[in-house]
């Protein structure tokens, strides 16, 4: 291994974000993975557990005590929701972390309890865990030591609403968020409803005014104007394995406002960015088009109701929507260029 | 055929809703198919353009203009929109008619004229037809001469939104119908946006604030309040063959309406419907559980903005919306009970 | 109920074959559900279970051991392999019994105890079991009172072959079986496997020269021919949830033999069956020209190399594989026309 | 551009082998396409034929004889079969090709003629055409002008048999290819039978016995053997985009041998191939496991039959069947490591 190369952690490689975050650090030339553990697979190689990952050259998987970090600079956690905060909170000073769980994504430690069922295991770490919006939060991201990975739902709403709050342009009180989602957002954990035969050929609503993400979006908008923000989130099951389509219905702030005023912001805010891009007028996002990239395409059109405005934002829930924007923040705290390692084109048909 | 047989002739019966309407004639005891028209398949048994009916005992398909209507007594006209209007003008006055195309739907000729370029070809039929959304016009409809089949996105968006407008309970300023359709929709005819790999594994919205459907469902909203209603309306195409689940995101009328209030009144106007119905409390409708039926399973949830609820309603687009519908509209024209033929349950998984 | 209706106990109908009989049931005129057993949902409505049925009149689903049988008829046994055995050994005399497992398809206990893994638990009942693959075996099937309702993978392959091996026109040394299967074979269990991302885009062979359902193939041609044939058997799981493909590489016995002979024989032994056709020359079958149908679709073509031909087979593995053949034979055993209650044609799309 | 960049025109840009190499080529650090070409969408640019790339810098899409070819180093030539002679033979003597189209695979003008229905136009550039199926044939591709990328089918078939029959451990008159293809090796043209309504959820043999892929495999294993191979040749077409399955039934030569002598041969030939492997004893290659890839996947099994075995081997019908073998010839055309812009691991799920 190179001098220059950072060793990197992967808690929980054995579940899709696990093998996501490994299939992207093999293009990246300085992140390396040096330890992977996964609970019932320890001792297993990678390709026994993902045999399309089987050409690389990886460790072992080990039980998540017997990592030495002494030999790792960045951890990647990729565990279940509510085991993390612990394991966290035993790491040692030196290593960056990325959080890919939900637990540290919620600032308050009393909104937390509400959605997960219990107190927060980990406060004072949580007061200073960062909410990884890279694009949004580079700066704070930058100086962090623990990185909460957004979810994947929340970075397709966020992306285009948060610079629409802080400019002040759409009322905050009537943000209606229609969200589609491929399956791989449910995990590999063997579920009837994540089954082929019950996904396939079909759509339904789920988790209706009550998913733990509404919470993390919330949080977000309210942050964005000073004021506290609910959002109507309903997502929906999709027969696709990748991909997250927020559809995303607005009213404007002030009548004279037009859904190009809109779009013209966000094309003002994300005029840089390499993943976030809002697209030519008129032209629709498709998941598609994102599928195994890192971006995260949107737009704005004019709704036939007055004075409101519809946006859609595409990411792969995977890549944007999880282990690509954990790799973006990683190499934002390490100074590397944030597109180190995500600059594979999407994958289409 | 035996002596109370009615008559049915298939005008475009090489589409898919041909070919649905033939599947669910097949098992109608009174409704016997007696001729098939195609245009580019003149000559060909239904075998050749439909295998998997090969089994059916059927004539062959003939020139439209090959028809002879004196041994016809129902018309089903699956014909495109905008060559629809010419050919059942020139139906003789014994046929009885439902016509699947769009082209009778808008009762308004400016609005036909605005949103189909073009006059509408035979204004003093048009006058006369019946917008079959069964259900919630039966009584017109069996009166019917012409009945006009609803549209696949009306019909899923309009069952539950005119009682609720109707009862007065629901804004209608403030209706947003997010749809998500199956590929048939689209039709067979070959497009290079309806190929396998240009929809598998993905999502798009489109003709957002442009969809023919929209002004559709603007009538059937504002006949129900005698109102003009102006409904937002985004479809979207999803990588499934059948169904549509409409989202719908609407307003209280008074501030002490609930969505159990919404619920209760729709339970109430569909109690008796064999087809429409409203699911237990909390249970969320999903496409996969009405392919290949005629059911509409819809419910109604709390929204997490105040004074606001979510309403979904699903059924199959090739059957509820469109052929399966075009048979209980035919059925009530000729005094049938309505059920008869489509009593098929739904084919899960 | 009518006094000549035959009423039927579903043992295990929370599975994909329970819920396929309860839609067949639905159309059968005599036919009526009485007694539905689910280990683990005891007490829950069909609704709950499978609302897709949710519009059907049934009664609870109870424990095993609740069934009063003096007031059932007929047995649907849908057991999951390996318990079914000691279950219908409990059966009172007076029922007739199709049974959808595997436990009394094999007929030599050494080869049932060789493949299964434990000794037949009710090696008596198994002498009296008829093999009802129901076109070839029909006398048989009318006189039974336990039926042995065939596996999906032997139907499809064995539909066609037999017939040839019988006519002494392949070699029975030199068959080959390559087949294709929807998910739903697999069942409704939860497993990693057929979870939707991991079946989704993919195509992979399994049980390679290992599948449970080739002794049963073997079974069935050795009894055409009175010689222990084995034959080559190669399942491949596939994105789809219903259907199977078997495409079957076969050589002539005689040089003089064509592919044309061998459709011919087909032709003439399933001249006037219902379900078992043989398409017309170079039409090839599609497994989704049989979706929800109780057809098998074969046909036979040359092979490019000499003396050989090919043969292909579609069935829905739900219906003809499962469910449906199962109606068929309960509809022989009780005098009924084998169609009845299964005239539904294909859903396509 | 750098000094070292090699310069690529991709002519026929706008089909899905195009945009795949594009996708490829993004990645490529020393191949820079500097010309698309492609009849029907002259002055468009990528983004607008292929949204997915719109993230790209390249030149807009040109007409073909439009192309400055003294800023040409390389030609990947995409255009449709039939039409490619005429444009490589005019084609100035400086550049190198790879073709992926089928007009020089076939190297004797009389079977081209035969299968494709006309003389060949360019019989004398067909006689300098090396057949680029790297693994087997890196020698002399390397020291080619003119390379004809193998096809898709003839890819995954060709790899496994051609290192056994030159070892002469199989029979060559028996050799059984039982192929299942996704849809885009249809192309992107819009055809009914390319729609996702009429592939998904089923699956069905085409072209049986007289795929124009027969020939071209014929000929690769005529060549290994120096004697007139005939294979049986069944293609089936499947509902998923990417991805080729072989499953192909040989019989040993001799009776000794197993399918383990077979499996150990293949891991000699490509033990040192970084694209061609032969999994671990007892994997099954799956095609989700090489998506988006350049891998060739693949491994023996014993047969039930005596003395036979069962090879199944997996490529991503893109990658390694089209553009990825494509730029695979190009980089040893160049000289370059053959791996270079193909490092991407599998996309999964």
């Amino acid at each position: 291994m190179a001098n220059d190369q950072i060793r990197a952690a992967i808690l929980g490689a054995s579940g899709y974000t696990g093998a996501e975050l490994l299939r992207i650090l093999a293009q990246h030339p300085r992140l390396k993975p040096v330890a992977l553990t996964a609970e019932r697979k320890v001792g297993q190689a990678i390709g026994a557990v993902f045999p399309h990952l089987a050409g690389l050259d990886l460790p072992e998987m080990v039980a998540i005590d017997q990592v030495d970090y002494s030999g790792v600079d960045a951890v990647f956690c990729c565990l279940p929701h509510g085991t993390t905060q612990d394991i966290i909170a035993g790491l040692p000073p030196h290593v960056k972390i990325v959080d890919l769980s939900a637990d540290f994504r919620l600032s308050d430690p009393a909104v937390y309890a509400k959605w997960y069922g219990h107190e927060h295991k980990a406060p004072e770490l949580q007061k200073g865990a960062v909410y990884g919006l890279t694009e949004l939060a580079r700066d704070r991201v930058r100086e962090a030591r623990l990185v909460a990975n957004p979810g994947c739902y929340p970075t397709a709403a966020q992306l285009p609403l948060i610079p629409l709050i802080r400019a002040d342009m759409i009322k905050h009180g009537d943000i209606i968020i229609d969200a589609k989602s491929g399956v791989s957002g449910a995990g590999r954990a063997a579920k009837e409803g994540a089954l082929f035969c019950e996904v396939s050929e079909g759509i339904h609503a789920y988790g209706i005014a009550s998913h733990r993400h509404a919470p993390e979006i919330d949080q977000g908008l309210s942050a964005a104007c000073d004021y506290p923000v609910i959002a109507s989130f309903t997502p929906h099951l999709m027969p696709m394995s990748r991909g997250i389509l927020a559809t995303i219905y607005v009213s404007m702030r002030e009548h004279d406002l037009t859904a190009a005023d809109l779009r013209n912001e966000l094309r003002r805010v994300y005029a840089d960015e390499p993943f976030a891009r809002v697209l030519p007028e008129g032209v629709v996002p498709a998941t598609r088009h994102v599928r195994g990239s890192n971006f995260a395409l949107m737009n704005v059109f004019p709704d036939r109701l007055p004075h409101r405005a519809i946006i859609t934002c595409v990411i792969d829930n995977l890549v944007k929507g999880a282990s690509g924007q954990a790799v973006q923040n990683m190499n934002a705290m390490f100074g590397l260029p944030e597109t180190m390692g995500l600059e594979q084109q999407p994958l289409f048909p």
